[in-house]
C-alpha cells in the first residue's frame, strides 16, 4: 500500500524507516514544518536525515499530502484531548475521500470515537488504531479476533513511564520524585511527564478499550482516574512485606473506565517490571488471555502501525 | 461463512456450538461414525446431544460432507503423524474445490506444510491453523501480523499436561507417576498420555512454528524432542534452592526445533503454571511479545478456529 504519514516523530519516522520492510510504500511525511511528497515513494533516508539534523522534513507543503495518491493515512501527529484536532480532522478528509487512516494518535478514538466511526461507514475506508493502544503489544487485532462481543474486560498496565518509576521506586526504596528525576535522565519520562505520571496517558488507552467493547460511549472524562504522584515509598514497602507491590493499573469494561495505582501480587502477572506494559483479556469461551511486551517506542509502535496497514482490505 | 466440520470430539462440537455467535452457519458436522448435514444450517444442539449421548452425531454419510455447499472446511480430527492421513486429505480435497480449510488438526502444517502449501497456491481457497498452535493463545495471527520474516524466534510452554505435572512435582514434593496419575484423575492427562509427556505434542506445535517462520522445511522428525518422564521430583528441588524451577520448554527459530525440559527462573515469565501455555515472540524491531492463555479445551481452541474464520478472505 501506499502510505502518506502525518508526523515526523519517533512513530512517524519508525513508519517510514520500516514501510518499505513490510511491502509498503511512503508516498508523503509530513508535520507543521513542511512535507516531503512523491508519488513514486519519496527517498525516505534523505528526509529523515533532514528532520533528524534539524531541518523541516521535506520543502513540500503539508497541505498537498491530502492531494497525493495515496491508500492509507498514517495520522502520526501528537494526541490532543477534547476535540482531538488536528488529527480528528486528518482523519476525517482522508475517510471522506475514501482512504484508509490508521492512527497512533489516540485523540480522535478516545475522544471522539462514535463521530469518527459515523464518518467511516460512509466511507470505502477503514479505520485502524491498534498502534493508540500498548504500543508493540497487539491488544485491539486480538480483541478484533475474539470478536468484541467475546471480550468481557481488559485489563492492565498500559504507561511504562508510570510502570517504570514504580518499579524502581520499589526496588531501591527510593522516592517519587527522586525516581521521576532518573528516569527523565534515561529518556523514560518526557520533560513534562505530567500526562504519564497522573494517569491520563493510560487513560486514554482504556478508554479506547471501552470504546471497542461497547462500540463507542466513552471519552477521557468519564474515566475515574488517579496517577501515581501521590503514592509514598513507605506504601511500596508496606505492600513488600506482604508480598504485593503497587503498580498503576487500568480497567475497561462496557461500563466504564478506571485507572490507579493498585497492590498486585509481587510476582504475579500484573506486575511487569519497567516499561513494559501487559493487558489480561477476560474472555468468555477461553479464560484469561495475557499479552505483555514493549509499550511505546518509534519501532515498536510502527510495527503496530504496520500490522494495521497489513489489515486493511483492499478499497 | 457456511462451515463444514469434520471431527466431533471436543474442539470440533464446540466449534459447532460457538459458530453462531460469531456470526457463521454449521451446515455439516461429521465424524467416522456419521454426519449431520443441512444446507440451511443443521439443528446444532440435536447433532451434539446425539453425539454426547453415545449416538452417532448423525445419519448421514460423512462423504457427503464433500458434497455440501460450504464455504470453511474446519478439520478437526485426531492429529496423525507421518502422512497425516485422513487430515491431508481432507485438506487437500476442500481446496481443489476451491473452499477455504480452517485447521485444528496439526498433522498436515507439522508434517506435510510444503505439499498443503502447494495445493493452496492452485486453489482459491485459503488455509489457516491458528488452532494448531497453543489453543486459545493468539500465536500465528501475532507472527502473520509482525510479518514472519520479522520474527526471529518463538519460545515457550505448549504442552499444559506436561507444564501441569511439572507444576504439581515442584508444588508438592511428589514424584512423577504420582503426579500423572492425579493429572489423569482430574482429565488434564489422557488415559495415554505419550505424546503430552514425551514432549511429542509440544514438538509438533515448535515445528508448525518453525515452517510459518521459515515457509516449509520441518517435520517431526527434524525436532530435537525431550520429554518430562525422567525428570525425577530431586531436579525440582534442587532448581528450587537456585530459585528457579523446570519446564517442557520449545524453541523455533527458522535453523530447526527443540524440545526439553529446561530450568527457568521460578517467577519468570516461563514459569507459567498448571496448564497454562505461554509464547515468547522475539521480533526484530518490538523486542520480545508474550502471550499466555489457556492452551488447549474444546472452547478454548474452538475460539482459536473461529477467530480464523473471521480472517479468511471472500472466496
Amino acid at each position: 500500500m501506499r502510505l502518506a504519514i502525518l508526523g515526523a516523530g519517533d512513530v512517524g519516522r519508525s513508519v517510514a524507516d520500516l514501510a518499505g520492510e513490510y511491502g509498503h510504500e511512503v508516498v508523503a511525511i509530513a508535520d507543521s514544518t513542511g512535507a516531503a511528497i512523491d508519488p513514486d515513494g519519496i527517498d525516505v533516508e534523505r528526509a529523515l536525515e533532514r528532520k533528524v539534523g534539524g531541518d523541516a522534513v521535506g520543502t513540500g507543503d503539508p497541505e498537498a499530502v491530502f492531494e497525493t495518491d495515496y491508500d492509507a493515512l498514517v495520522e502520526a501527529t501528537p494526541t490532543t484531548l477534547g476535540d482531538a484536532e488536528p488529527g480528528f480532522t486528518h482523519a476525517k478528509r482522508a475517510l471522506e475521500a475514501d482512504r484508509h487512516v490508521v492512527l497512533a494518535n489516540k485523540g480522535p478514538v478516545a475522544e471522539r470515537y462514535e463521530d469518527l466511526r459515523a464518518i467511516e461507514a460512509e466511507s470505502a475506508g477503514s479505520i485502524r488504531f491498534e498502534a493508540t493502544v500498548g504500543g508493540a503489544i497487539p491488544v485491539l487485532s486480538t480483541i478484533e479476533d475474539s470478536t468484541p462481543q467475546a471480550v468481557t474486560a481488559v485489563r492492565g498496565v498500559l504507561n511504562g513511564t508510570a510502570n517504570f518509576i514504580l518499579t524502581r521506586m520499589a526496588a531501591e526504596g527510593l522516592d517519587y520524585e527522586h525516581v521521576l528525576a532518573e528516569a527523565q535522565d534515561l529518556g523514560v519520562a518526557e520533560a513534562d511527564p505530567t500526562f504519564d505520571v497522573d494517569g491520563t496517558d493510560a487513560a486514554l488507552k482504556f478508554v479506547i478499550l471501552a470504546n471497542v467493547l461497547a462500540d463507542g460511549g466513552f471519552a477521557l472524562d468519564d474515566a475515574d482516574v488517579t496517577g501515581i504522584q501521590d503514592v509514598p515509598g513507605s506504601a511500596l514497602d508496606l505492600a513488600a512485606e506482604d508480598g504485593r507491590t503497587i503498580r498503576l493499573i487500568g480497567e475497561a469494561t462496557r461500563d466504564g473506565v478506571r485507572v490507579g495505582p493498585r497492590l498486585v501480587p509481587e510476582n504475579g502477572a500484573l506486575a511487569v517490571t519497567g516499561t513494559r506494559n501487559i493487558v489480561q483479556i477476560e474472555t468468555k469461551h477461553a479464560g484469561s488471555l495475557h499479552n505483555s511486551g514493549r509499550g511505546a517506542g518509534g519501532p515498536e509502535t510502527a510495527t503496530a502501525v504496520l500490522s494495521d496497514v497489513g489489515r486493511l482490505p483492499e478499497r
